[in-house]
């Protein structure tokens, strides 16, 4: 898990056309960049759209990551690339919002604390106050924004300010239980992961484990997405499943899906963290 | 595999009330019946439904089937059971439905031919003659009844005779890609076993593969359910998922399905076959 | 997952022989017990081992539970039954020992907290104090138990001692990592739960994942499974696995398994937990 | 599936050097060919091996084929590397080497008529006559070469003549049960892909079923390996699992496995025809 203190990641999209991936590794190679991993993907090798990772390690005689990255940008306006590229080393900074139940927030509080999740944590914000002993025990400021009704639009922008003055990276929505209104998400776009406990496209919006035990399921799921303006319906990251039966209450069934709502969210936190994920139209690419 | 040649399968539905278990099991031991498995449900021990399956073997001084039958008649208007006796040598005659793709055909003709699926096959259906070489080479008969839009109705009723003259127990659409009429399906009552090409109830309809990559899902399923007159609503007895990713076209999402619905069919049919599956309200409990 | 207050389970182990389910659902009948749930297996219906589960609620008519068992007693003798009958609302004594990583350790105690497993905690045991301001946080004694290869004897009596003291019903180790003397184990007879971090028999003792990554496998596993003399070769109660690929390096092997350890362990400590396990040579039967 | 006549596949291994990735897209690009996908993989970036699968599209004005590996012939000289091109519309010819037992036959000839499995299967040999019919009911060559104690050197040498005459890329044991000699494994070196019916390393050898129902594992395997002189030790492409219980007899593992056994071995004949696989050491790469 240790790795090259230079290394660094590049996303790419763009239309596909010849020559991309000669005049990128090209240019890695003339500035003393190692490729370490590169993976890429063309919804259709003749004019549909071109995608790709590359991880890099910058040489001896790389110039510094800044003026690499200015290097870089003149290849990529010419090349008509839409781009990021990122330091490893450079911990993004997550946020999480949740409610009351705890089990996708310990989740990500664990594996941040073992080294696996690899991001600073500045806040966690919660509508209600029950998981901050917990959050406080590991260090991170928690704050409590109560939701009514009637304060609906005052808590949302309480939350926005403070995630914009902890200068926030991107949201996981760690069972938040609220709907966010679109001033909301189009102050975070595409950085903002939810965990939709239901197989989506099935179940759709609140009780998917009443509509499951309804329907006789032998197979419950969840979905980590990021999350659009509609509901249930922005681009997903991760889906899995587990086996039940006719024996599973709807209780029960909430119980055994806190496992695959935890390790689906964790999976798609863990991909964003690293720069695996790119959006387009309404699906992800997961290199 | 081998088993005692008078091994017999029960299956009780009923109000849940106390000494049901007690009562069978005392009939069964009185009778000089072994129980070799049983399996309970109760939707809810105070009043709410119980379910039953048992295996057992009749004894030496146990009366022949038929009055062993008899006898717990009895016993079952006493208690007020729905019910169903069997025995295990006893096969199903099953018939398949089938279009042009071959891959669940194939599956359970292999199934069948290995010994795994213990039952007749005594003709399969098609409304393209595509699959005929194939099945005669099983030695099963095989009736091409082509569908139009306006022959719709005459072929349905054919088919029907068909497969009362062949006096079949069960049927089982291994992609029949027809919609049947509610007198098709009122014919045979939770008698006919469909495969639906995704995870219900995502994807209801045609084209699900399609949907699916719209979509951008990462899991892939099949359905395997009974059929009842709502389309792709009726009590679900097996499904299965595959992991995917965005490299998947529509094309390659179908053919990998092809895995996961011919698996799931013949989990379906082999325990719809083994009596392990009782319907109650639109679910299924499979023992 | 509330359940009747007066919920109990029952489990046997006898020769096989006619009556047996007979004779036990008559009695729970004929004293105003009303069965939940029951399953039970044979090795060989004629002549082999019976295994048996029944969960029932006592009813109003019922005598109080240690008359009850007195009853029970008596059939048990005639019918030659090891057995055993617990209330379900009795909770369980776990003793939870644990090294360094506390992956493992953590799922335990949130699934404690969280209601899903349904034990005491009296106390945790580690040979580092790594762990002891975490479970202090939930309120459960620590106690740092050094061992050293000079010391191994007197620690591992000094551990029996707490364990007697605390009168706990059984034992998990939650990679522990210290082999436990004959001694040891026969103080706690298939009461003791270990996790074995690899899909058991594949890499027995030390260092599976270095083992794993050698031999390049495509899945790794892990396997809990009752603790007795022979290492790594007790009852196994349940294993999991994962896939990997070529890109996991032994450490990445490591962290990627500590998900499957968790999940497995969890899992079998819950069967245990709830009396669904039954010990027979050197395998389990769940139900 | 339909995919660029001029479709061909590059794999490259070598030891880490900088420069790769460029001097391969740069060749490509410079001779017109448009890259589709390519994978990599380094051991360690600094002074590993290196690994590489590219596929690309010939263009209008690349060379022919031969001219165009030609010209290849001489970068990867002065690269070092070990090197493979091949079109992808140039069918491998495949050999499959079965007993009685028919379920891994089956799953490939199946595939390959739906057009999964892109090979040419020039001849299947047997040393049963068991599976004759159905082989040449799919219009393939069926060879009877009976193999006895005495028998076994000669039986190898027939075996190896025909598959020479046939000139044969790859040979699969599906369910083969005879051990060859290392006269045999040595004329295909790693172009002999087995099945071997459990998870390995756990249960190397006979009837691993049988020891797999001893141990009383909860999770069967299967294992899809080239073959080399170590039996079962060879490096591994592809491994499955699937979950049983007490329930299950050595026979009905036996019987379950085929589903499990067919699978893996049909993955991983697929990745070796699509030049997906790299052997290094005793391990694969998988791209």
């Amino acid at each position: 898990m240790s790795q090259h203190p230079n290394r660094a990641r590049l996303l790419i999209s763009c239309q596909d056309k010849p020559g991309i991936v000669s005049a990128v590794s090209t240019f890695l190679h003339q500035y003393d960049a190692n490729i370490v991993q590169s993976d890429q993907f063309s919804t259709d090798p003749e004019g549909g759209m071109f995608f790709m990772r590359i991880e890099f390690d910058l040489g001896n005689s790389s110039p510094d990551f800044l003026r690499f990255k200015k290097e870089f940008h003149t290849l990529a306006d010419k090349l008509d690339f839409e781009w990021k590229m990122e330091l490893a080393a450079r911990k993004k900074r997550m946020a999480i919002l949740v409610s009351k139940e705890d089990h996708c927030l310990l989740e990500l509080l664990w594996r941040w604390r073992s080294g696996e999740l690899q991001v600073d944590i500045p806040l966690i914000i919660s509508n209600h106050p029950t998981n901050k002993q917990v959050v406080e025990s590991y260090g991170i400021p928690f704050y409590h924004v109560p939701v009514t009704r009637d304060t609906k639009e005052e808590a949302e922008q309480e939350a926005i300010n403070l995630l914009k003055q902890h200068d926030v990276d991107f949201i996981v929505l760690a069972r938040y239980m609220q709907i966010l209104s679109p001033t909301f998400v189009e102050s975070f776009p595409y950085r903002i992961i939810n965990i939709h406990h239901s197989f989506l496209p099935a179940f759709i919006g609140a009780n998917p484990y009443a509509k499951a035990f309804e329907r006789g399921v032998k197979l419950i799921g969840a979905t980590a997405h990021y999350v659009t303006d509609d509901l249930d319906e922005g681009p997903i990251i991760e889906q899995d499943v587990l086996r039940v039966n006719h024996r599973y209450s709807t209780q029960e069934l909430r119980v055994a899906g806190r496992n695959v709502e935890r390790i689906a969210l964790a999976r798609a936190v863990e991909w964003h963290t690293n720069d695996q994920v790119i959006v387009y139209g309404n699906k992800t690419v997961v290199f």
